[in-house]
């Protein structure tokens, strides 16, 4: 069997957009996830800024089946699916796998803490047995600002070993560029591939083998970050590297999963963006007003957006 | 409507035994629960030590109707209700609301960290709108050591006077005794219940308006703990304690989950019950002899429980 081309480059954690009832809004988050195709952005849909982890499993299912029915190519797409629960995290990887994904993003179970890197090994090992799917491509999710636990390299020489196949590669969301290197340089070279959880570090990631980027900030820079992933050896790295951190920045300053929202809604022209989920709240008119300054600021656009969203927005 | 009179006394956040294939076994749950309640102790289904949190929901509605078709009778039960997704969380208090448990025990949603007070509020707010039963009882879980996403005394004092029907009391899983006190000096008299999360602060509790505790020990020394529940008042409440704390440390010098697993499968010889899910893995040989022998030391039992299990084994 000639392996699929690995998923490489820029994703986007897509926001997910609900309707007034808090319910999922298939239309639009199709609209979008088909727009960030346009701007070269591959769709890490159901992460950490999707606020997946506010979504139920069915939830999760269908809207993935949305994209697929809107005709998005799932070949772009490594939808998170790790959960709490072994079932859950099976059932979901399972669907996406038939759905030729190219890839799942696959969190540790997170609600038990301080557990074992064995337990953690059995956890990962058993969705792979119970997928027992050849085309499976696993990427480690460590985040562990927010799920504290974490994927340590000696876990990650684990499953390689075990599973060298399905074992493809992780997204470092620790912010911490010292533990990106380490696994840089311990599993880079034989085909992990490495992906930043920021931005910020994209030009560090690709100057040390890395694969890309998978950042909330994709949501609405995609164009200028994908620039940067596809001219990264290109004299002016570091200064295109500096104006993607100034966006960052800007759409950072208050929390971000509603401030990615706020600048959808303000760009798309559709306020219904801004709804958030419960334990999130939006942000205030106040914090709104100064992310959409400062990005003005730095003459920010999102080209074709409104056009994209519009269709969705009448529909 | 006369209000039915509320839970209070000793619960068991009940394990979850496990077949070898690490589905959800019924039968022996059943066995357990039944047991449980010979023993005087209530059943909170579906806590922290329960490994609820790795079990689907349809898994846990599963369970909890098994019980009710068992004839356990639901005004015993608290059973955990609290998940990151606000979906899930709804359903399953619906069901245990519709079942007429007594309460519910509920997690705030744990994934996101550093979520604001007022998010927090929204989440418990949305649950009690959308359920929108006269009769839910909530039990707010704190367990910060575990969910990291802890209840202030500021979110109850909000959620009380919004909703001071709904919002029974809390368990207070934070290990820590001045957290409980501001708690019980807070709002116990006005009927807020409050359950400690360890048997090793029920004497403390009772002494200050508590109502009771729920506590992982709960599952393997049931009998004792609820003595000094009812006793709390008598002259040997001390030497009680002091004999409860003795019990725990034998049962909590490893991991508890697998150790509590290892005492039942122990008295109820019935090696089947020592299996866990990951992310969790079961004690070494060597720490299952040293728990065992630890509370042979202490001339402990478990009266009724091979019994009551043996029914279950062999059906």
């Amino acid at each position: 069997m000639k392996e699929q081309k690995r998923i490489k480059g820029l994703l986007s954690p897509v926001v997910t957009p609900f309707k007034s009832d808090l319910s999922p809004d298939p239309e639009r988050f199709v609209a979008q996830c088909r727009w960030l195709i346009t701007q070269n952005c591959g769709l890490a849909v159901f992460g950490t800024n999707s606020e997946a982890n506010s979504l139920s499993v069915n939830e999760r299912l269908s809207l993935l089946d949305s994209l697929l029915a809107g005709g998005v190519d799932p070949s772009h797409m490594m939808p998170g699916t790790g959960c709490c629960a072994l079932p859950d995290t099976v059932r979901l990887t399972e669907h996406a796998v038939k759905a030729g994904c190219a890839g799942v993003l696959m969190l540790p179970p997170f609600y038990y803490k301080g557990v074992s890197e064995d337990g953690l090994y059995r956890s990962f090992a058993e969705v792979i047995e119970r997928v027992g799917d050849a085309r499976l491509r696993i990427y480690l999710y460590h985040i562990p600002p927010v799920a504290v636990v974490g994927i340590t390299p000696k876990l990650v020489e684990r499953l390689l070993k075990a599973y060298p196949t399905a074992i493809a590669g992780m997204k470092d969301s620790s912010g911490n560029w010292n533990n990106t290197k380490i696994m840089l340089d311990a599993f880079a070279k034989s085909g992990f591939d490495v992906f930043v959880g920021s931005e910020s570090f994209l030009l560090a990631n690709m100057r040390n083998g890395g694969a890309g980027c998978i950042s909330a900030t994709a949501n609405v820079n995609p164009a200028a970050i994908d620039k940067l992933y596809r001219e990264w050896q290109g004299a002016d790295a570091d200064a295109q590297q500096a104006a993607l951190d100034a966006v960052r920045t800007t759409v950072g300053q208050y929390v971000m999963i509603p401030a990615l929202k706020q600048v959808v809604a303000h760009y798309a022209e559709d306020p219904a963006w801004v709804t958030v989920r419960p334990p999130l709240v939006g942000l205030t008119q106040a914090q709104a007003a100064s992310v959409i300054e400062g990005l003005k600021k730095l003459n920010f656009t999102m080209p074709g957006l409104k056009r994209a969203q519009a269709q969705a927005a009448v529909s």
